[in-house]
């Protein structure tokens, strides 16, 4: 780990170090033949100018690619930082025991066939596994590309594609080598600088999260791109990500999102994949933003890679050309920006700087012929401005001007990274001199696009960030008035009698030890107990039948609503017997509440994620409009609030036509108890509150299933 | 119009062949001096190529960029088809009555200082109009930048951009200069050809829908795209539209679709401009293909450019690599097209020919050692398969395959034009044998994109037009039991009267006598009447107070429900009297229909071009959910049904929980009666028919406001 300690960016050492930043490489599986891995890597680390020594492993061979070559790794002099490893699966095992034995700490397996191809493959990745546990190797793949260090201190090329990118801020990491190397090239073709790459293949061992983690506590990373396919292990992804986002943007993808393209993607890789709303909701959760159109975002990044992030919504567009400003306009509206009116100091300095035909407003048109001096004073306009958080730039290059004058005003006070700029560059650069402006401001590290919708989208995508980044979600609440050991002698005993779902009793017992309001209620044995709980309840009531036989018990008349005597009580008691038999037959009791307003929430079990947490509108808002949202538990207040304020609907709770608005820090206070109740009980796999009624200022679950495992 | 007859291309003449064919130019307002616009112009033609006669028109020169110059238009020694006008306002009229003079058809003004700067300019555009009309010149601009044809019989830049296309089967027409500019950048930089260019400015004359028109009839412009801010006169626009729509695809952008966006808009142009939904509704009545983003839409006019179009939406994939496959598979799911599985016969085929490794489904994984041969028989066997309309590929250039081999079979494939076939082609274009692969795809005329998203999206606009053409949307139907006369007497009364909106009898008058079933209703002049009235009708009945004075009345206690005697009746009746005063009031009894579920429907009035019908669901749905659908009038039976289908909440209509289905064919026969009596009266600016009740089967109009002008 020597070559760590001497890493002048970062003095720190971390474990994948030899991995990321490795002063020699050997090649296990070296080979002469052209195109073949083991020829392609050397031919890649010398050819990016791999700083440290590398070193062929062929038993056959003197010299590869005029490098020599060594019999096994027991033959190099020196120490070997990180091993390429690309020989047939069969062999790999015993290459890791000789790594380790030769005190390899990481080793790159290109080679497939281990567990994307079935059992044998299983067994011989565990047993490589099992060996590098044995010595401390970290594995990276198998079945995969590598990575690639553009810092000029490693140059390390570990990886059998064919970009090669320029140093820059954004690191790449994705599942799918595929996707990993045309999203390194879509940057290479906007030239936006890259700092590492990483993809994993079957990533037995190094996983996505480890990487995000290296690359978060990177300083030259500025910010991340993530491509997958599904989350293996979603809880370490949440909290990796969850401290990378507070430090860096994390800009993803995830490919899956219908279930075709799910099947797709389960046929590729042996990834976790199915469609579900769950990365989505990691996603949020830890503050990643996230992208359906991978063109974007690497068009985003190239905003990512240079500009300080805004500190508002404000933002001030500054146009040479009419059209180009409207289009934006429009965009960074849609993308929840306003443009503020500009103060009369700043109109003021601008009627003595413009030319006679510009508009001073916002946008600032300075004309076709406005020049380096025109722009310049709109811009310092803007930056001075206390109303505006960043600054949109049209910049159409009109023969008659001085457009490298231009940009060069533009990169300078781009250079002073007070507020995010970014331009739309519009020119033909088939004409030398346009170029030449063109470099002037890629040099400068502005944001270049060619069409207003895309820079627009840009600095939309910088605002989203900005946002995520200052939004604290907070901490599960603390929440009085529990009694967890009910709530657990409750379940274990239900678990006991081999029930999946809670019984009545249980149900409303459980939600009434963690606080949850329900109706007053009784389970009645017969007729005669269940009127005189009527009686004592107070009328009107509902009276359902009990019975482990009965499912859906509403379809089948085993719930009458809204009865107004004892004798209705009995009347309707009486018919349930006879619909349902006296076996094992029992009366549930309980207020009706007529006249609120049906919510409904849910719990569902995601594997290998935990619970997530729905809420919606009862009735045709959740079977019509399927107006509902969903949070990973535990939620926090921030949350639940977010989930009430996010359905579509959400007007109707605070009352529409004279209604009056549901008790909204009731039902906030609810699904923060769901959420902990499930969150304590991860037995409960399935719960079902429906209705939720919130009536008088007051909230209660009326009907609730809960299904444990 | 010699020119135009001599032609080859087209045989029959059409007024704009001067325009946009021009054998000779002369340039009125030619310069020496550098790019000046009388200067560039000059340089553009000669630099493109033009292969008629330059006339530089300027009094003071003998030659200008080595073309002799004449004094007046009037020392051209032969026949002008096109004039440029490139001098000071004031001086134009005077230069239109010379070009009448001189036998002049097309004129092209790109001088500026007409409209766009208040009184003085528009007198000005006026009277050299007048001219133009009584010489029969067609006026392209004021305040333009011109036309380009690339054909290579004309080779005509009369503008004075900076771009050269290469010739093509796209034309572009557009409203900015700035993004017409950019567009036609775009399609170059995309290596895209174009047919002809048109930015109208001012538009005074030459319209947008004239260039419309004239690039639907044009055998050689393969599809359009359209760029505007806004439309001067919809009416035109939708009639040259729907013509052209049937025969090639308009892609079309709208700017100014946000408040801010529209002010932009409005700030920088002349032409109308508003944010209103009735240029989107135009686009969807006419069959255009609507874009908000531009760069998409240049991206997806390269699919346009060369493929055919779908016969329906099941695409058969196509990959080399599994990610993008993914990705790919997603985003032509999202545009509505599916992927099918293979049949037996084809799946057999691909058993003997793909290499062991490969994945024989939908999509077909010929993996990255897959060379030509694999991907050609992947392609036949799709084309051969009944199941699929279109093709998606995903190409990555993997460097240990004959990438040219593939190539050269995409493009035999792709040129028998039996199935559109899309590109994703992913490689690294600084590599010089990558280049020559993808020179061989651009060659062949397969689209190419570099983005599996953006591919995708290629091919989901291709679906969409393909559907677009095959929907008919039908002509207003021909409406029984319909009484005009009746409905122009009370109109006109009404009128006369100077009331704006409609006493409560004229309304239920006017919806009868166009077949809109309303409640059986009295209007009673008094207390006593009204009781009477209401025993007549039949119990349960609802009161309506009726008062011109009274305007919200339900706000105010004139309206009482659920009257279930006469002694009710009289009570509320009092009740009104005694709030409102005996003066002018009088009582309007209605049939009450409980229970029933309320719909809603209004009118609106679009300047320039005529009604919206509207139609959504009342209450909430309107009032919260803003759950409601527009149409441009006269509504057709297709228009109607889809009206009721493209709601969110159109499943409530069907019936849930246990509700009945309420009846539609009632519901679109309705629709398309007030359509035609708006259509029929377009004195009527406004309807608002709130509550429509559809109850058993049958529907009515319960409540009704109409606004006449």
């Amino acid at each position: 780990m020597e070559s760590a300690v001497l890493d002048p960016v970062k003095n720190s050492v971390h474990e994948l170090d030899t991995l990321f930043k490795p002063k020699s490489i050997a090649i296990i599986g070296a080979s002469q033949k052209e195109l073949s891995i083991g020829n392609v890597i050397i031919k890649n680390l010398v050819h990016f100018g791999f700083t440290g020594d590398i070193y062929p492993i062929n038993p056959k061979m003197d010299e590869i690619r005029g490098i020599k070559a060594y019999p096994t790794i027991f033959d190099v002099p020196g120490t070997i930082d990180l091993a390429h490893v690309i020989i047939p699966a069969k062999m790999v095992p015993q290459a890791i025991e000789d790594c380790g034995k030769k005190g390899i700490k990481s080793v790159i397996i290109n080679s497939a066939g281990f567990s994307e191809m079935g059992d044998e493959g299983i067994a011989l990745q565990k047993e490589f596994l099992s060996k590098a546990k044995q010595y401390g190797i970290r594995i990276f793949g198998p079945n995969c590309q590598g990575i690639i260090n553009t810092d000029p201190d490693y140059k390390a090329y570990c990886d059998f594609t064919f970009t090669f990118p320029k140093p820059g801020g954004i690191s790449i990491v994705a599942l799918s080598g595929g996707v990993g190397a045309f999203i390194m090239q879509s940057l290479y073709d906007l030239e936006i600088g890259m700092r590492f790459y990483a993809s994993n293949g079957n990533a037995c061992d190094v996983s996505i999260p480890d990487v995000l983690e290296y690359y978060g506590e990177d300083d030259q990373t500025k910010a991340i791109i993530l491509y997958t396919e599904g989350l293996s292990n979603p809880l370490d992804f949440m909290e990796v990500a969850r401290k990378v986002t507070r430090r860096k943007p994390i800009l993803a993808m995830k490919a899956g999102r219908t279930e075709e393209g799910a099947k797709a993607a389960a046929s590729h890789t042996g990834s976790l994949a199915g469609v579900d709303i769950s990365t989505e909701l990691i996603f949020e959760k830890t503050g990643i933003l996230a992208f359906n159109n991978e063109e974007e975002m690497c068009q985003v990044a190239m905003a990512f890679a240079t500009q300080p992030f805004p500190k508002g919504n404000r933002v001030g567009i500054i146009t040479n050309t009419g059209g180009p400003a409207v289009i934006a306009t429009d965009e960074l509206i849609s993308a929840g920006l306003q443009l503020p009116a500009l103060s009369d100091r700043a109109k003021a300095v601008l009627q003595a700087t413009m030319l006679p035909e510009a508009t001073i407003g916002n946008p600032i048109d300075v004309v076709a012929t406005g020049g380096g001096a025109h722009f310049r004073s709109a811009m310092d306009v803007l930056m001075d401005e206390e109303s505006i958080d960043s600054i949109y730039i049209n910049f159409v290059t009109a023969p008659f001007t001085d457009t490298n004058e231009v940009a060069r005003n533009i990169v300078e006070v781009s250079n002073l990274r007070k507020k995010p700029i970014i331009c739309n560059f519009m020119t033909n650069m088939s004409l030398e001199r346009f170029q030449e402006t063109a470099k002037i401001l890629k040099d400068g590290g502005v944001p270049c696009y060619s069409f207003p919708t895309t820079a627009a989208k840009a600095l939309g995508a910088l605002y989203r960030y900005s946002k995520l980044r200052a939004r604290d979600i907070g901490e599960p609440a603390l929440l009085n008035v529990m009694n967890t050991k009910i709530a657990e002698i409750s379940l274990n005993q239900s678990k006991k009698e081999g029930r999946s779902y809670l019984t009545a009793d249980r149900v409303y017992d459980l939600l009434t030890a963690y606080g949850i309001p329900v109706p007053e209620w009784w389970l009645a044995n017969d007729i005669y107990e269940a009127e005189n709980a009527a009686i004592n309840i107070g009328f009107p009531v509902v009276l359902k039948a009990e019975s482990a036989a009965i499912v859906h018990k509403s379809d089948m008349g085993g719930v009458v609503i809204n009865l107004k005597s004892a004798e209705e009580v009995r009347v309707a008691a009486e018919k349930m017997r006879d619909a349902f038999g006296d076996k094992g037959l029992k009366y549930l009791v309980q207020k009706f509440l007529p006249g609120g307003k049906e919510l409904i929430a849910g719990v569902s079990t995601k594997p290998g994620l935990g619970h997530l947490v729905m809420f919606g509108l009862g009735g045709i808002y959740v079977e019509v409009l399927k107006d509902v949202v969903f949070k990973i538990a535990p939620v926090t207040d921030v949350e639940a609030r977010e989930m009430l304020s996010s359905i579509k609907a959400t007007r109707l709770l605070d009352g529409v036509r004279g209604e009056k608005g549901i008790n909204k820090e009731k039902v906030i206070d609810i699904i923060q108890r769901i959420s902990k109740l499930v969150t304590d009980f991860p037995m409960i796999t399935e719960m079902d509150m429906n209705p939720i009624i919130a009536i008088n200022d007051k909230v209660y679950v009326v009907d609730a299933r809960i299904k444990i495992d």
